[in-house]
Order: C-alpha cells, then structure tokens, then sequence
C-alpha cells in the first residue's frame, strides 16, 4: 500500500526509516512538508496533492498540534482514507468527531503511537475489553517528567537543575510546560480513558504537574518511604468514571518507584484478566515510529479494525478517585492535619477537590507543591 | 463456533466461565473428563467423541503433562481441528512436531497461556517481529517462585516455612521440584526463545532453580544492593543464540526486584522498539483462562494466525550468555575470587559453564547456592 506522511520531524523520520528498511509490503509515497523544505522528491507543501491523490490509501499524521492537523484528518477519513496518527493533543481534543468520520466512511482511525510511543498500550486495552471491562488504568505516560524525578532521586539535584539538563539531552522541549504542568499527559489520560471506557472523556479534568516538585520533597516523601511520580489515572465503576492527573507519592517498592530514566510504565486492571502493566520508551524517533507502523500494518493486513462507539453514555463523577493529600507549603490547607515538618495532609478528598485546595494554597504560596498518597 | 475442552481443572473451568458470562460467538459444546467424573451432559471420556465431531472446530487443551496431551494435540491438528493450549510441559518437548502439523494441514497453533499466565506475551513478540527482530528476553515467569523469594524478603522467613506457606495457598503444588528446580522456567524459556527467535530451541539449556536459597542468601545479596530472582533469558545474536534459567541478583531498584507476590515480569529488547516489559498474573484460573479466550478469539475471528517456521537454522552458543556468577558454598570454586564471607564469584563465565561448576560444587556441599550477577 502507498501512504502519505504528514509532518518530517523526528517521528516521521522514524516512520520512513522503519518502512524503508523493513516493511517491504508499504511505501513512503509522499510528504507533507513546509514550502521552503522540500528536499526529497516525495515531498509536497500542499495537503490536496495527498488527499486528492487515489492511490494514498493510509495518511500517517505525525505534525503534533490541533490545527492544521485536525482539519488534515478529518479530510483523510472524509475521503475514506486510513489515518495513524501520534498526535495526543489533537486526539484529546476531537477523538469523538474523527471516531463518527470513521465510522461514517468505514477509513480506520489508529491512534496507539498518541500514548506511550512504542508500548503497544492502545491495542492492548482494546484487546482486554474483548472480554474484560477495563475497571481502572494508572500510568507514568511522560518521559521527560520521569527523567527529571529519577534523575532528581538519583543525583539529589534540584528540579531546575535537572530540567535543563533534560533540555540539553532533548528529553525536554525549550518551553518544558506541556511536560512539567501536566498537559501532556492529561491528553493521555483522556484518551486512554476513552478507549478503556467507551465514553468521550470529559476535557476538564483535575490536572496537577510537577513544575513545584524541589529535591526537599523527595527527601520527604523518601523519610516515610515513598517517592513522587507523575500518574495519569482513570476509574471507571457501575456507569460513572472518572479521571485526573496529579504527582502521586507512591511506595518506594512499586514498579512505578523503579521506573528509569524517560521510560513509561502503564498499567490497566480488568475484571477476569486482573492487573497487567506495560513498559517501555515512551517517546523518541524509533520507538513511536514503530508504534505508528504496528497500526499502519494492522490496517494493511487488516489485522485490527479499532471501532470507537462512544454512546455508552457514562456519567463524569469525580467522587470515584479519592485519596489522602500530602500538601508541602506555607499556606494554610483547610481540614488538614500535620503530615511532616512543613508538609499537612488531606485526607480522603477527590482529586478534584485537592486541586481546588492547590489552587487556593497556591495564592498564599506559590511553591506549593501537592501529591496524592497512592 | 463449537469448541472442546480437554481436561476441566481450574485453568478448564475458568476458561468455561469466561466464554459462558463474556463470549456470545464462541460455545463450548464438549469438555474430556476421566470417566468417573463426568458431572456435566457435555462431558465425555472418550476423545474420539471430539476429534470425529465435525461440528467442533477449534480443541483447548489443558490437560497438562506430555502424555496423552501431545497425541490429542497431534490428531486434532491433522484433523484440521485448531488447538489452543496453555501446556508448557508438551509445547516445550514437542513445539517444532506440532509447527509442523499446524503447517501441513491449516490448523492454526495458539499457545498464548502457555507462558505468562493472562500476560499477552506470546502474542506481543509476535507483533514485534513483524517489524523488528528480538535480540533479547528475560523474565520472572513462574509466579511460585517469585512469591517464595518475595515472602522471604518481606517477611524475613526462611525458605521452607514460605514453601509450606505457598503450597497452603494453593501457590505450590504438594511436589514442588518443577517450581522451585526450574523446570517449569525452563519450559516457558525454551518455548519464549523458540518464539522469539524462530528456532527449535536445545531443549539442554543450563537449568538451576532456588531450592538451595537460604534467607542468609538474600541478607548477603541485600548487602550489595541486590536480590534474587529466577530468571530464564534468551539471546540472539549473528545467526547464533542462547537460552538459560538459572537465579540472577538484581539490582534493588530494578523493576524485577519489585515485582510481588505470584506476579510475573516478562521483558524482550528489539531493533526499533527498544526494550518492552510486561506484567500481570502468572497463573491462575481467570487470567490463564483470559488468556486461551484470546486465543479462541483471535482464532475465530480471523485476527491471528501463528505461523511457526524453525528452518532458520540457528546455531546455539552458550558463549552468548556471559556473566559474574555468585556462589555461596563450603566447595572450592576453581579460578573464584572472595565476594563476601562465605561466598565467592567467578568472573564472566557462561551459564553452562556456572552449571557446571555448582554442579561439582555440589558434590561437596549440598547446599550450595549460586546467582548470576545481573
């Protein structure tokens, strides 16, 4: 089959090296690329040469952002064009529209590189709910937040420290915030959520990073035998769900504790097959662009047909993720009780709830920094 | 599609349960029972019964054991019946024989539960061989073990108190030499490494266990920052490979030093996709159960066809496998170093040639314990 690639930075040069070396059956046809970076004869600047064109059966849209990647898929479907896709922030931010054009125009919608890069979690989820309902999922799903805590435990530096240095290695964008504030990975939280609940997951949910997490955290957190790591989470219990975002302070002898360097680890619980864990690189050039190829060879050998039906019509209720708050700052936290020196904690408040009582500490304080106790 | 179950043990039953409550397309219509136990108008003694039943298309065997497993197995492939089986033992000693009739008649070979327990392992190689080619694998695949070494750690209890305490639970079986001698380990390795590297595997691969495992093991190991675990590992390299089950000491803060209780912790390295991990449950009724309904599905719905081809014609090596091997014994080690009291270790030897020396060892003192260092 002929593809089209949109987008040339460092995934879709994945892509093409993969295909190119490996997978004999596809062929890079064309790419899309910007006017004044047309340097290999496949490329084009003009999306209606590849979406006119009837010989592209598949589009893999790797350009990362909501427009104009958006309007590029949404076009592919209409023309019953196969997408793969690696863009979460674009997913999160329409999966139910782009799952009715696929549905309306029978073209498959493969999103597994959007989460976890090269872990083969989507497919995975999507295999389990043949038999099983996914009743919660939890995931360290950023690496570059990962990279920073293990390498702010390892080293005992502090978070700015290491931030650069991740930005030096090319572990952290110049403007870290999609990463460090949480954005990233609440974008895979929702879709994770869609896809192991059937539900267009609701956008507006409690979403807390690590921008505020310093080195003395660590020591403390450490004193009672835990470390801090980023976890997107999602429950879902007799036709409500829920999801949320927030640093969780968890035992220093869970697998989540020993997560290295930028890698990911995911984890879903289901009803027969009971609790299974995924890991592996969460980013870079090969491991997403195997991701991204894994679905375009589910699609060319039609292997794997995803079908999203989100008219389940589960109810958003926060109420479902409730945990004790470990809060470290100089405001006062309403109802709290003494955690540490320095450091209260809330006990049994949603997720929802402690990122109101962040937002208020953060007013008096604006070092506070908040995580679950897991 | 109308499938049998031969035997009905609690992988049988938990495979029943689960079509009957989450498989609408799927029926179990006979299940093969010892002839005082035919409790259910679907059961019968007599295998015959099934494989001459044109209406059953598809077998599951978990009978366990070789023999009569490996003949039922065989006539229901040259019947052209599909076979699911989650039987090491028979996989193990027969895998290319079955490859063979699988391939001569059409019938599809599906042996997902036969590793791993409810872990899609099998299944993931696969996938990843499509792309890339697997360079290693390791794993905690034998939940009995992990939960004995895990308890010894937590609790600080000796060997064959945490033994006596499994086998209660219902973790060990009353003889227990496959688990604790590597047997089992062996079995999955041999079936992992064939999978994963498309090649009969020696079935004479290095084999040590953790019978000799002492408490004043894990202290020591403890002391340099490791622990032990029962590994088998796998390696491929230039047209040669190796395979070996043998206890590693890893690191703390690895992720196979977490891994609790049963659980079991399977890990391959790839070309492109880098290193993958996969968790969950081992064993058990529900999860291996989950795991043959994959199969059955992936199997009726057309998702999956295992094609399994060993003419590759790979050389085994047992150099490939190198490493520092521990040894706690009263013996003389030939050619050892000290490495703490009571314990010495010998640098960078194979995993036949550490066999080998436990073995004379042995001979001296029955209680010497050994671990690659990881």
């Amino acid at each position: 089959m002929k593809i089209a690639l949109l987008g040339f930075g460092t995934v879709g040069r994945g892509v093409d090296q993969i295909i190119s070396e490996r997978v004999p059956d596809v062929e890079v046809a064309r790419i899309l690329e910007l006017p004044d970076r047309l340097t290999d004869p496949r490329m084009t600047s003009s999306y209606d040469d590849i979406v006119a064109d009837p010989e592209i059966g598949l589009v893999v849209e790797c350009m990362g952002g909501v427009e104009p990647a958006r309007t590029y898929i949404m076009a592919a479907l209409e023309a019953g064009k196969h997408v793969v896709t690696s863009n979460k922030a674009v997913v999160a931010a329409h999966f139910a529209e782009f799952a009715a054009a696929s549905a309306a125009s029978g073209a498959g919608l493969y999103i597994e590189a959007s989460v976890g890069g090269g872990i083969p979690w989507i497919a995975s989820v999507e295999k389990v709910r043949r038999i099983d309902e996914v009743t919660s999922f939890s995931g360290i799903m950023n690496g570059t937040t990962n990279y920073i805590v293990d390498a702010m435990r390892r080293e005992g530096a502090d978070f700015f420290e290491v931030l650069a240095e991740a930005q030096r290695l090319g572990y952290a964008e110049r403007d870290p915030s999609a990463d460090i504030d949480g954005i990233d990975v609440a974008n895979k939280t929702i879709i994770s959520a869609s896809v192991a609940f059937d539900v267009a997951c609701e956008k507006d949910l409690p979403v807390t990073g690590i921008r505020n997490l310093r080195k003395s955290d660590l020591d403390l957190l450490a004193g009672c035998g835990r470390t801090a790591k980023l976890l997107g989470r999602g429950v879902c219990r007799d036709g409500r769900y829920a999801a949320a975002v927030e640093p969780v302070a968890v035992s220093l002898d869970s697998l989540e504790a020993s997560v290295p360097s930028n890698f990911n680890l995911v984890t879903l619980d289901a009803t027969t097959v009971g609790e299974l864990r995924f890991y592996g690189q969460g980013a870079g050039s090969l491991p997403t662009g195997n991701a991204i190829v894994q679905d375009v060879l589910d699609c060319v050998r039609g292997v794997r047909r995803p079908a999203y039906d989100f008219s389940r019509g589960l109810a958003w209720d926060p109420e479902l993720l409730r945990s004790d708050h470990v809060f470290r700052t100089e405001a006062t936290i309403p109802g709290s009780e003494p955690f540490a020196p320095g450091a209260v904690v809330a006990r049994d408040v949603t997720a929802a709830e402690a990122r109101a009582l962040l937002d208020a500490a953060l007013e008096v304080d604006p070092t506070t920094f908040m995580a679950a106790l897991a």
